[in-house]
């Protein structure tokens, strides 16, 4: 197995063992950056000094005996949305072109403290919306990666990196990594803090993270959950031991929920197929679960606090320079001016309601089995696909991982889409193992 | 000194020592009640039978050697937009006439913890908001007690019970007790859970206390303060010992800031006067502070919160029946309906950079004293007299007092209103107790 290969934990107890240097390993990723990247374009900034001089500091750190951090050594990409002292912090539009933080935002000083190198800054959509960045999805450079978190999600997919950071605010973190075939963790709305990341509507942006395996997820997530009072979102709670319960047999065998949600007609004939099979395959272990009427308005809810938000938190850059905004973006900043606080805080209570309802369901299942794309990534660049299976859960803040467990039918990856209870971020990685193990 | 001339505090050490008994106490307020309630009319709901099981049952548990509360054996009077099981909740509403409420609200149930006896319930105006209801001024029935928490400031002040309790959205609190001649205490946002309380606006909605003593106030707010994950503005803190800070020394001399915020044109040049010979007289111990220019926003910012609010928490009542409403009640309604949700979060914004300046100024001064109302109580019952003294720290979520340390041309009382930091509520207070010294 190539350096590029290992996982992150295995390369953190090969760099703690002395085995390998942090050095080595990244120096590695950077060779195969060199050898790919090309191609697949997932990169914003990337500076290679900057990268190793990170490198050596850790093995130096080692070296003296100092403390080793949970990431320690290992280089981790982050999305060129969330600001960092150094590099750049572009938000994907030309409009911040150049653009210098002073500071770095909390996940990323949570990373370093970590131990982690910063290899670099991954390439976002426009804003992190729906523009497409230059990233191609590395299985075929004619199909999209996903959007927003793309470069995130096609650097690890294709190696450069174990670990990446990303977000979601409708399905930017679990679209990509369905199209990459990779893992894709969008924790619990407001388990990592979003202080110095690009705003775009505090009750839907949700911090992600990707790997190769859910092992891996489990710990840079543990890694990133944090309360700050700066983003009133988190809350005061002990960091949930994800790494470990992640990789812990369940305590009985689980039990999964089948829902075909609200959208299911938006998904291709070839990925209903194949859940139909995948449901047959669990047997007593999956049921198909009917969401009460009121899930059905949650397209349009999410639709009016997304575009609201936009409008407000979008307004100097729609103000200065339309112009130089997609259509697509501008189109949803004036739908979101005109949405009424009304209509956006019935959204509010409406996810209230609906998280007592996910609250009960989740009372008799330990996760809920959904697609996490309408299909594998579609060909074409000029868009990044549909988050449509994604939109319910990020609306209600629920914890969603999506999995590498399925191909569409031009051989391109599907993930299949598990999705837990607020909170209980732990027990859906544990479900999400006992799955994978279960399907193998 | 009669009995109903108690304050709580003292009440509470003679139940405690024996002296007297929770049904002589209660039983002295209901003849109080019967004496003067007839032109003052403050309560909603008064059962004399209930209020003297409940004190008879306080008796029974001391004399049966049980655990006393802070407040045992003490009535309080609660405003009628607080859900009780044992009587009618009606929010000063035709339209809920006969609501009877199958469980107390979170704020009863920390009342009877703490030993209270639920009086009654006293009379709030239409729905919290301006439509007044038929209390009068207990200090010439021929003026407004204020509101929308008239009847716990006229109970109170005219010594129908030594507590009461009530809310602020707007001058809710602050604006009767200076009408009405008591002290007025709106602690900081999310102090006192308002689980089971009628909601115009999340963001606005305060719990308040009246009594006629600042010790008083601090001891049956410190009563109510606590954590419920039911009230998602209430925070897992430890209690905070307000009646014990309320009464100390500053550890230094307080030094106090004079505002005369954005709207010192619509105070009565009386209240004008009053209020500069009070700064003449404090002298070195409290200089004129300017408010930043952001601060002269928020009357709107905080008209369109609280509409959009209205129109959406009172559609039900609006859209079945619009007529039973208030033409004001409407207008608001209708005002709201149109405020748009990139308005209404621009103005959560604001909150936030606001309490920034606060929070930096309040590490100059202990308090912020300004008028608690534009003047006295006005003349006649078909308005509650104006807000818009209270208006800035209601929105910005502040601690206030009114202090009744003033009178009016008409010899009705005037409050002094104090204004202390975010989430220091005891210091407040105990600036208040030095000022009301200091001013004796």
């Amino acid at each position: 197995m190539t350096l590029v290969e290992l996982s992150a934990a295995e390369a953190i107890e090969k760099i703690r063992d002395g085995e390998i240097t942090s050095e080595e390993l990244v120096q590695a990723c950077l060779d195969r950056i060199e050898q790919v990247d090309g191609d697949i374009e997932a990169w914003a900034h990337l500076n290679p000094d900057f990268a190793l001089e990170q490198a050596r500091f850790r093995d130096k750190q080692r070296a003296d005996g100092k403390a080793l951090g949970p990431l320690h050594g290992i280089p981790v990409g982050v999305k060129d949305i969330f600001d960092s002292e150094g590099y750049p912090t572009e938000n994907g539009t030309t409009l911040d072109s150049g653009r210098q933080p002073y500071m770095d935002c909390r996940v990323i000083t949570l990373l370093l403290e970590a131990g982690a190198v910063l290899m670099g800054k991954t390439v976002t959509t426009e804003l992190a919306v729906f523009g497409p960045g230059k990233t191609k999805n590395p299985h075929n450079p004619a199909h999209t990666p996903g959007g927003s978190s793309s470069g995130s999600a096609a650097a690890v997919a294709s190696y450069m990196v174990p670990l990446a950071v990303g977000s979601q605010t409708n399905g930017s973190t679990i679209r990509p990594a369905s199209f990459c075939g990779i893992v894709g963790f969008k924790p619990t709305h407001g388990l990592i803090p979003r202080t110095g990341v690009l705003c775009q509507s505090p009750p839907l942006d949700t911090i992600g993270t990707f790997a190769r395996s859910i092992e891996d997820v489990a710990l840079v997530t543990e890694t990133l959950a944090a309360y700050d009072p700066g983003d009133s979102d988190t809350r005061p709670h002990a960091r949930p031991p994800l790494a470990a319960v992640a990789m812990d047999e369940p305590p009985m065998e689980p039990v999964l929920a089948f829902s075909k949600t609200p959208v299911w007609d938006q998904a291709d004939e070839s990925t209903q197929d194949a859940f139909g099979e995948l449901v047959d395959v669990l047997g007593d272990e999956c049921s198909e679960l009917f969401l009460p009427e009121a899930f059905n308005q949650v397209v349009e809810m999410h639709n009016n606090v997304m575009c609201a938000d936009l409008a407000k938190n979008f307004a100097g850059y729609y103000e200065r320079s339309k112009d130089d905004l997609t259509d697509r973006l501008c189109a949803m900043i004036e739908e979101g001016q005109k949405v009424t606080a009304v209509d956006y805080n019935r959204a509010m209570d409406l996810r209230a309601e609906l998280n007592l309802e996910l609250d009960a369901l989740f009372e008799n299942y330990d996760a809920i089995i959904v697609p996490a794309t309408p299909g594998e990534a579609p060909a074409g660049l000029d868009a990044t696909g549909s988050p449509i299976f994604n939109t319910l859960w990020t609306f209600c803040g629920t914890p969603a991982v999506s999995l590498p467990l399925m191909e569409g039918p031009n051989g391109l990856p599907l993930g299949v889409q598990l999705v837990g209870q607020r909170g209980d971020d732990a027990r859906l990685l544990r479900t999400a193992t006992w799955l994978t193990k279960r399907l193998a």
